[in-house]
C-alpha cells in the first residue's frame, strides 16, 4: 500500500484547541455556576449586513429558475467580483487578470504550496497563523525560519535572518499579537524582499480594522511591492463571511521567477486545475459586500469589534499590563513576563472565567503572552473589561 | 527570486477548450445564420430543486439576524449532513468520522495530493478526466501509467499494467466514455488493488446517473474496497451544484499505508489545515436536497437527462455508428473508426452546426470519438437528433 507521506511525521500536534476545550470542560464540571466569558474566538460574532444576505437569497432563489439557474463559472471568479475588489481595495492598480476570488486563505495555501512546490526555505513571524507552518511542513519545506516578534523588536523581526529564505509569510494587523506595522516597517520588509530576492506571502486578512490613512492596508502601499508580493485577503473578518467562505489573492503581472518567467501563468493554471470558483452565492453576497450599503454596513460591524478592542485594551492597561494591539486589530496581546501562558490561562479562566488562547500555542515567542480577542460581543467585551478592573489584583500580582 | 517548480515545465498546455471556443468563433463569423447545438457541455443545465434554492435563501437571510448568524464550521462539514450523506448514499455504513464534505472535487484533487506528497507512480484510465493526470503533474508524479479503455477491452484497462502503481484513478460511470462498470469489473479492480496494494480514488461524480439496482453506484458495494479506496463525489451532477460548490469525500477507517498507520488521520489533518469548510449556504443547500422533496425533484431532472442521451444515442444507432455510454450517463462516446477526432468536431460543426469534444482531447486513446452531452436542455437534444437523423449521410461518409 502507499507509503506515509514522511513529511507529516514531521507534522506536531494540533493540541492547542482540543486542550483549551479540555480545560473548559474542566472548569465547567467542577464550576457548574460560572458564567464563562469567551475571549477566545477567532471567528466573526456579527451578523453581514442585510444588503448582503438578501443579495445571498436572491441568487440563491435564481438557483431554482430555469431563466436564472447558472452553472460553472470561471475558477478566478466573477469578473463583476474581481472588478469590484480591485476597485474597493486597490483604486483599480490591478488588472481583473491579476485578482483572484477565492474560498478563503486555508483553502489558498493549499494552491499557492502547490504552486511553489516542496522543498522550500521558509521564513514565519513568531508567533505565528499556525497554518502557515503546518502547510509549509505539509508541503515538505526543507527548513523553516522563526522570525522572533517581541517587544524588543517592535514585532518586527530581524529580517537579516530571514537570508537565504525561498519566501517569507508576513501578516498585518497580526494575527495573534494584534500588531499593525507602519509603513516605514513594510518599506523595510519589500526592500529586503527585493534585495535577498525573497517572495512575500502577505497575508492582510485583518486589514479593514486600519482606520483609513493611518497605516498600509496592503503590501502593495509599498514601492516595488508588485514585484515580490503576494497579497491574499479574505471576507471572513472584513464582512463576517467565515461561515460563507470567500476571499481573494491578487498574483501581479510583475512578479516573477528566478528565471525571468512570470509567475501568473502558473497560477492561473492551478486555480483553474485545483479550483472551480468560490460558491456563486458567496460571491453574489461578496459583490453586495462592496456597494454603498454593504461597505457602510461592514463599517459599522468593525467600529463595534474596535470598540470591544479598545474597552478591554483599557482594561488591562489600567492596571499596568503591558498591552499590544488591539487598537487597529481585533486582537490584544498582554504580556505577563515570567509566566508561561498557560499559567495565565488558567488565572483568567480560574479567577475572572474568561476564556483566553494562550501565547505560547502560537510559536515559542509567545510565551509569556495570551490572545484576547474582541470577536466577542459588545456586552462580553464591557463584561470582561468590568471583570478585569474588579478582580485586578489577581492579575498584577 | 523564487525558483520555478519544476513540474510545471511537464504540463501540457490546456488547449482543448480554447482552441474549441476558437474553432466556434470561427465558424460563427462565417455562418452567422447558424444556429449552433452546444453537445459540447460538461455542466449542469437544469434548475436546483426549488427546496434546495429555498433552504439556502433561509441560511442566507439567517446570516443577517444576530440570533441566527453563524460563523465557522467544523472544515469536516455540518455533522447532519455528513450523517445524511452516510445515510442515503452508503445505508449508515460509515461513521460521520470517515464523511468529509468538500466544496468539489477539483479542490479536493489539491488536498488529496497534499495528503499523499510528490514522486508516486500513478495509473490513470486513458481516455480521462484531465484533472487527474495535471494534478498529478503538478505534485511532481515520477511516472503516469496510462491505462487504454477501448472498444476492444470494453473500456476496462488492462490492470496488470498498473503494477507497481503507488494509486489509480478510476472514474465510473466514466468521463468522457460514458461507460458504466459492471459489479465484476469492479470486484477485478479491488481485487487487483488489494492484491498490488495499490491506492484507488475512486470518482463517482456521475453515479446517481445509473439506475437503482442495475450496476454499483459505489465503490463501497464491493467487498473489500474500503481497505483500499477514497472515493471521491459531487453535488455537481447530482443536484446541478455546478456554480454552489458541494461534494464529499469518504476516507474509510480500514484504510492503511504500508506501515499499517491508518490514513484516515492525517487525512483529517489535511482538511483542518488546508480547508475551512464549505458555504454554511451550500451545506444547507446539500442538506435539503437530501430530503423527500429534493431527492425528488433530482431525480426528475436527472431522468430528463438520461432521456436525453436515450434520443441522442438512437439517432447516432440509427445510423450504424459505434456508440458507447448514454444509458446511465450523460455523455455518450461516438466512435468513427479512421477519422480524427478535431476532423469529427469540425464535421459535427460545419455539416450538422453541432459543437462536441474532441475525444483525442482526453487522452491518445480517444483518437477517433467524440463526446456527446446529455447536459444540454431537452429540446436542444431532440433539435440534434433530428438535424443528425437528416443529415445522415454526412456521418456514415
Amino acid at each position: 500500500m502507499i507509503r506515509r507521506n514522511q513529511t507529516f511525521a514531521r507534522l506536531e500536534g494540533s493540541y492547542l484547541f482540543p486542550e483549551i476545550e479540555r480545560r473548559k470542560e474542566a472548569f465547567r464540571a467542577t464550576h457548574p455556576e460560572a458564567e464563562l466569558i469567551n475571549l477566545g474566538i477567532g471567528d466573526a460574532s456579527l451578523p453581514v449586513p442585510a444588503v448582503v444576505a438578501e443579495a445571498m437569497a436572491q441568487k440563491s432563489l435564481e438557483m431554482a429558475l430555469p431563466e436564472s439557474f447558472s452553472g460553472y463559472g470561471p475558477s478566478e471568479g466573477l469578473k463583476e467580483l474581481r472588478k469590484r475588489i480591485a476597485h474597493i481595495f486597490y483604486r483599480d492598480d490591478f488588472s481583473l487578470d491579476e485578482v483572484f476570488v477565492s474560498d478563503g486563505s486555508k483553502s489558498e495555501m493549499c494552491r499557492l504550496q502547490a504552486l511553489l512546490g516542496v522543498g522550500l526555505k521558509v521564513g514565519v513571524q513568531n508567533p505565528v497563523y499556525p497554518v502557515f507552518v503546518d502547510s509549509s511542513i505539509i508541503f515538505d519545506a526543507k527548513e523553516i525560519v522563526s522570525l522572533p516578534c517581541l517587544p524588543e523588536n517592535n514585532f518586527f523581526p530581524e529580517l537579516r535572518q530571514a537570508a537565504g529564505c525561498d519566501l517569507i509569510y508576513f501578516c498585518s494587523p497580526n494575527n495573534p499579537t494584534g500588531v499593525v506595522y507602519s509603513k516605514e516597517h513594510l518599506e523595510e520588509l519589500v526592500a529586503f524582499a527585493i534585495e535577498n530576492r525573497v517572495l512575500i506571502i502577505y497575508d492582510a486578512a485583518y486589514s479593514p480594522f486600519i482606520q483609513q490613512g493611518e497605516h498600509p492596508r496592503s503590501i502593495y502601499e509599498i514601492e516595488g511591492a508588485k514585484e515580490v508580493a503576494i497579497e491574499v485577503c479574505s471576507y471572513s473578518k472584513l464582512a463576517g463571511f467565515t461561515g460563507i467562505r470567500l476571499g481573494w489573492t491578487i498574483v501581479p503581472k510583475e512578479l516573477r521567477y528566478a528565471d525571468g518567467g512570470p509567475i501568473l501563468p502558473d497560477w492561473r493554471r492551478i486555480v483553474q486545475t485545483l479550483f472551480n470558483g468560490a460558491s456563486r452565492i458567496s460571491q453574489a453576497g461578496g459583490l453586495a459586500a462592496l456597494t454603498t450599503e454593504g461597505l457602510q454596513g461592514i463599517e459599522e460591524n468593525i467600529a463595534i469589534y474596535l470598540e470591544s478592542a479598545r474597552i478591554l485594551k483599557e482594561a488591562l492597561v489600567a492596571q499596568g499590563i503591558s498591552v499590544f494591539g488591539g487598537d487597529s486589530s481585533p486582537y490584544i496581546w498582554a504580556h505577563f513576563p515570567g509566566k508561561t501562558s498557560w499559567d495565565l490561562f488558567e488565572e483568567f479562566l480560574e479567577e475572572l472565567h474568561i476564556v483566553t488562547i494562550p501565547g505560547s500555542g502560537f510559536g515559542t515567542s509567545g510565551e509569556g503572552f495570551v490572545r484576547l480577542s474582541a470577536f466577542c460581543s459588545y456586552s462580553d467585551a464591557v463584561k470582561a473589561a468590568e471583570v478585569m478592573k474588579r478582580k485586578q489584583e489577581l492579575l498584577i500580582t
